[in-house]
């Protein structure tokens, strides 16, 4: 057997297909974001302008969040040196979900090392407390969940995405006695589209079944406190479990679930990706938790941000370029293939300092490989009038079509 | 379907067991580890030592680590903003990276948000690397590596714990020309027994396998610069994937693995627990790779941290208490039940301010329930002594047996 052959082989269909990923090495400044310092391969440096990253407001940067981070540091000390059983739980962390259950107006939070993890783990736990469980997965849910649908081999149905018809059709199909959970997004983040929650909760409903919802790309940036688009709609009283992120709009680390006290007691008790890995550090914990707790207040950054967002795309749209407007706060410009779209990437970086990666397969389906802007409120209308001029110099440049491609 | 029903009866279930798990909320306060205040659930608070830490050496209260961190968020803010291909990957990240590739004398590291996450990603890529891939897993490995090995449905084998005979027979059983993976770990963390490392890669080689090493519990640890036990038996160049954590002996947070540039390069392409989440904070890995560096060269602390577990060791067993001793740095006291084990563990909470969690079942085998305890270089000689006098009257109070339960 050779396993270097086997390895070679691997990362060479990546190349045969465009979709080798290869890193950029950049160093942000505080303060200065979204400018960065991009560390190049031959080990010079230039300049660059972050547009895709996902500290979709900046809290990266916030001093709520750095002096919160300062201080659990300078009294605590750097990790919390334990698993959430073992030693691992802080002040920190029962502060961190405190704020997050009010943040939700659930009666509980549970903290997890990342969005990701949280997904997992507890998609792949619900079977085990709802024995015979059946799970309705939209067919464009993020890997996290896929992952964790799939892991233990429950049962599971993949609606179309967004097509309650389709999802109606599936739950009508199955034992009314049978633990039901239907699992979505409230924004699909490489498309920027909201998910139906208003109709799948009424199915839910209607068939006695249990929502769960990814907001990982709303928390921090719908709602009148930063909940969530279900929060902003009204409908946060009707999901049963919210999964969000601390690490984008919140801008540190970590990712959670809120629900009942006994959701979040029992999956505490029963899945390994919480039980068996340390807990975050008490810093990051802290940082997370004064981002949460200053974005209930600070609407004035959402608006900002919706306001970037929305001169972006009409900017883009006046130029003819195919973006995809759903009216959320993602700027995903379609390619259409990943050598275009790496080149594309390629010479936005090169020669104009735009920072802005390249995505493709299995990311998005092939096909629609493209580049996805986040603007944000500290891109100002420099950075803006330099990416707009770069991109529709290079879109002719390119020959590429306008508006044609347009989702 | 009644599903509030069904969370109380798995949790039920829990209770009737008595392994329903209490997290204790306590604070560290830092340059005082392993001295804490446990905040109770009435209110108040109390002094206590934490004895049941994972943080061994201290390093997370260490000044290297915490000015590294300090630094970091001055320089560059909170979070990393990204996932490592979008936006997230910063020199910190490359810094530490090329600090674990060195510690571990490989051509490259890959970090993950935790070890958990290392195992469970990596175990369950390698399947798609390697067509037809059979792991050989020992019965005892951690749940994160069980979880990556099932994860996919590949063809696994378990093997006794550290039964290489068995291993053997599994192995010839199989098909010569099927590649190939064992899996175990250098310490198995509940018991403090050490893996047959030298026969392993023995049977390696002689059936064309890959070698897959945790040595989560023995980074920082063992070895001249605390690459952990298989570079201390001068074995290193033999295993072909080492796994490791930053949160425990490092004593800050996130995993990685390290092995040659293309087994990295291929994990970082297809393992969706790497591609798919937020990179570690810029300042966890600034204080991660502190830590690492100051390890290579700080034998002192090593030396300082077995001393103390010899010493501990040494008095418990001197009082005839039932202690397991494989000659590492852990020290587990059997107690055999999970009644008498939380019994224990609240006396000495709340009489003596000694903090150690009972571990129950599925962490370790029933029957086998037991307090764990962790010396390091900050228990003093005073700590020591309160702690051995307090097992002491407990034992006799309890009217537990003295010697014939240990392993
Ligand atoms: C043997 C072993 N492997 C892996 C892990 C996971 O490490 P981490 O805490 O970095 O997720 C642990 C404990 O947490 C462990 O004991
Ligand atoms: C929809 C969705 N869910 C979950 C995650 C995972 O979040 P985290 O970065 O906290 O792991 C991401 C992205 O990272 C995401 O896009």
């Amino acid at each position: 057997m050779n396993y270097d052959a086997a390895l070679a082989t691997a990362i060479d269909r990546l190349h045969a297909e465009d979709r080798y990923r290869t890193f950029i090495d950049i160093e942000r400044t505080r303060g200065q974001y979204p400018h960065a310092v991009w560390n190049k391969p031959d080990g010079s440096t230039q300049q660059v302008t972050v547009w895709c990253g996902n500290d979709y407001l900046g809290m990266g940067q916030h001093p709520v969040v750095l002096s919160a981070m300062h201080e659990a540091l300078d009294a605590t000390g750097a990790g919390s040196g334990g698993t959430r059983n073992i030693s691992g739980t802080t002040v920190y962390h029962k502060r961190l979900e405190a704020e997050l259950a009010d943040l939700h107006r659930k009666e509980a939070a549970l903290l997890f090392t990342s969005a990701y993890i949280a997904n997992d783990a507890t998609l792949s736990t619900l079977p085990k407390l709802f024995p015979g469980l059946i799970i309705y997965s939209d067919a464009l849910n993020h890997a996290s969940m896929i992952e964790g649908v799939r892991r233990n081999g429950g049962a599971k149905r993949i609606f179309r995405h967004n097509d309650v018809t389709h999802l109606r059709e599936l739950l009508a199909a199955d034992d009314p006695a049978a633990p039901k959970l239907i699992a979505f997004e409230s924004i699909y983040s490489m498309d920027g589209d909201f998910g139906p929650i208003a109709e799948i909760c009424d199915l839910a409903q209607e068939f006695d079944a249990l929502t769960y919802i990814d907001e990982v790309h709303a928390v921090g940036m719908y709602g009148p406190r930063g909940a969530g688009v279900a929060e902003r709609d009204g409908l946060m009283g009707r999901i049963d479990i919210i999964n969000g992120t601390l690490a984008k709009a919140y801008g540190v680390m970590g990712g959670y679930i809120a629900a009942s006290a006994r959701m979040c007691d029992a999956v505490r008790s029963y899945a390994p990706g919480f039980i068996f890995t340390t807990s975050i550090p008490p810093a990051v914990a802290a940082g997370a938790a004064a981002s949460v707790r200053h974005l209930k207040t600070d609407q004035g950054l959402r608006d900002a941000q919706q306001t970037q967002a929305a001169i972006l795309k009409t900017r883009l749209k006046g130029m003819g370029l195919p973006i995809i407007d759903h009216g959320s706060h993602i700027v995903p410009l379609i390619v259409g293939d990943p050598k275009h779209t790496k080149k594309l990437s390629d010479m936005l970086l090169q020669d104009f300092g735009i920072y802005v990666q390249p995505i493709n397969y299995p990311t998005v389906p092939r096909g629609t490989e493209r580049l996805r802007f986040t603007p944000s409120p500290v891109h100002g209308p420099r950075e803006m009038d330099t990416l707009v001029r770069a991109l529709d110099g290079l879109w002719s440049h390119c020959a590429l079509n306008r508006a044609d491609l347009a989702g």
